[in-house]
């Protein structure tokens, strides 16, 4: 398993019908990222036995309350639990200020270093990178300021089956056949061809993750081909005058993004309190998009390579 | 049933042993108090069926984390579930800045009003009445600026028993009665006496919350004799260091307290995450004072007139 995202709240705006506020985490590889932290969240990643040390970044989407209320909590918690390593920060511009002025009034110096992360408004860029991964801001249409998160793997390395190899490679040698270079002897020459003794690469997966928005179609292009795109739907199409004059999406629009975009597999999240049944928003949304699955707490969503 | 104290959370710094953090609610008579209100409180409300419409009266006891940050994400509920009736929220300098900034971000700007009124540190004094109570601050010994509060009913007027009157009264007679007034009749005269067709009022009832707070026999004064007193106790004899260091209490020294001021019924909370077993501390504070309890999550304490 390459990429996986766990669901842990999915209501938007109230707690209702057992739904919590937006959280989840998602796992690529040995690394895990936090994407939002409604109130709360801290509970729920005790109930799914998340341990929290190996959490190193958080990323938040906007300043309403039900994507961040949760967070200085979380941090609180960390430093608590005696967290020494650099925490990894994305968020929007005040984000900093809140959090530091919660923190001065309780006379808090956090025992670990943050690394804030602002984005900017309305800028589609890369955000963060590092060895695995890179991370694209995807801007969205809200009512304020809020950014989705284009998730990737980088490209992997060719794959070595140790029964495939003729004989005992150096740790050099192997360097060079993952990195897809052929095995040269003495002289110089080809010795081993690479794609004869190595296995071509997995794919490098990817996931975006855009909550809270309208139907916008202006993102399609920035989260083209998504292994998993998690994209909200707070209402159903009975709704729509009311999705537009809020900022949200249908079920549907959010199905037509998936469709546009091409990606493989379609999460609809951040139910509006009104659906206590969700089968009729997975119903619509599949109509358009079939591959549609609901963001159900606790649900964990897998990439296999 | 006059008042009674509901333990929404007891835990003190982190979430553990499935005790929240520190969350009370207060009914006198038809007036409900929220006292303090840690993260996830608005989920322990939910779990324990209260009415928020029924909360008009919110009290922060100190800016820790674990005693706040519920706060704000309640009163964004309380905004979406269309509340219009004023709110007084009674709590520390820079709780008003906290909520401001972060209404601010997301351009929320709430449907109803809150009183807000702040204490200064340090000050013993009638921070708030209404017709039916008193609120007395109590200044606590801790490491940041914080507060206790003493609720105090009103002497409660003369009560009519209808079998006891001779004839029919007037309204205005009843209402004479009750202010232990004679009711006369035509010259002036006493035609009965006030205590022979009237009961002596109810006692009123107070309840006193300290919490958190080192040792501070300096409290004593301001909570003589109230019928409830919760104490924090966040730790036992064994941690008594410790206690003193991060200005909390020990059970011991809790049930101390309460003996000094002649309390009926001591409560102890704020429990450390080291104590999974309770009965020690609650062992502890009863050698000192027995009518001790625990503040168990859920339980109501009630004061009968």
């Amino acid at each position: 398993m390459s990429l996986s995202i766990q669901i842990l709240g999915s209501n938007s705006a109230s707690f209702a019908h057992n739904r919590h506020h937006t959280s989840q985490l998602l796992k690529i590889q040995d690394q895990q990222f936090l994407i939002d932290c409604g109130e709360g969240t801290q509970l729920l990643l005790k109930k799914y036995d998340v341990k929290f040390s190996r959490i190193d970044h958080i990323l938040i989407s906007h300043l309403h309350g039900d994507h961040y209320y949760g967070l200085i909590g979380l941090l609180s918690t960390l430093h608590l639990y005696g967290r020494q390593k650099e925490l990894t920060l994305i968020g929007p511009p005040g984000l900093a200020e809140i959090l530091t002025i919660q923190l001065k009034y309780s006379e808090t110096t956090l025992a670990y270093p943050i690394r804030f992360i602002e984005w900017t408004p309305g800028e589609h860029k890369l955000i963060y990178e590092n060895y695995k991964i890179t991370i694209h801001t995807v801007p969205l249409d809200h009512r304020i300021p809020c950014c989705g998160y284009f998730f990737k793997e980088k490209p992997k390395k060719r794959r070595i089956n140790k029964h495939m190899l003729p004989e005992k490679l150096s740790p050099l040698q192997i360097i060079a056949l993952k990195n897809g270079e052929d095995i040269l002897d003495e002289n110089g020459k080809v010795k081993y061809k690479n794609e004869d003794i190595s296995l071509p690469p997995h794919r490098a997966f990817s996931y975006a993750y855009c909550s809270d928005t309208k139907y916008n179609p202006d993102m399609v292009p920035m989260i083209r081909k998504a292994d998993i795109l998690y994209h909200e739907a707070t209402f159903g199409e009975d709704m729509k005058d009311r999705a537009l004059r809020t900022f949200h999406s249908t079920a549907f629009e959010a199905a037509d993004i998936a469709k546009q975009a091409d990606v493989n597999q379609l999460i609809i999240g951040h139910f509006s309190t009104r659906y206590k049944e969700l089968w009729p928003l997975l119903k619509e949304a599949k109509s358009k998009f079939m591959n549609t699955e609901l963001a159900i707490e606790g649900h964990i969503f897998e990439v296999h390579a």
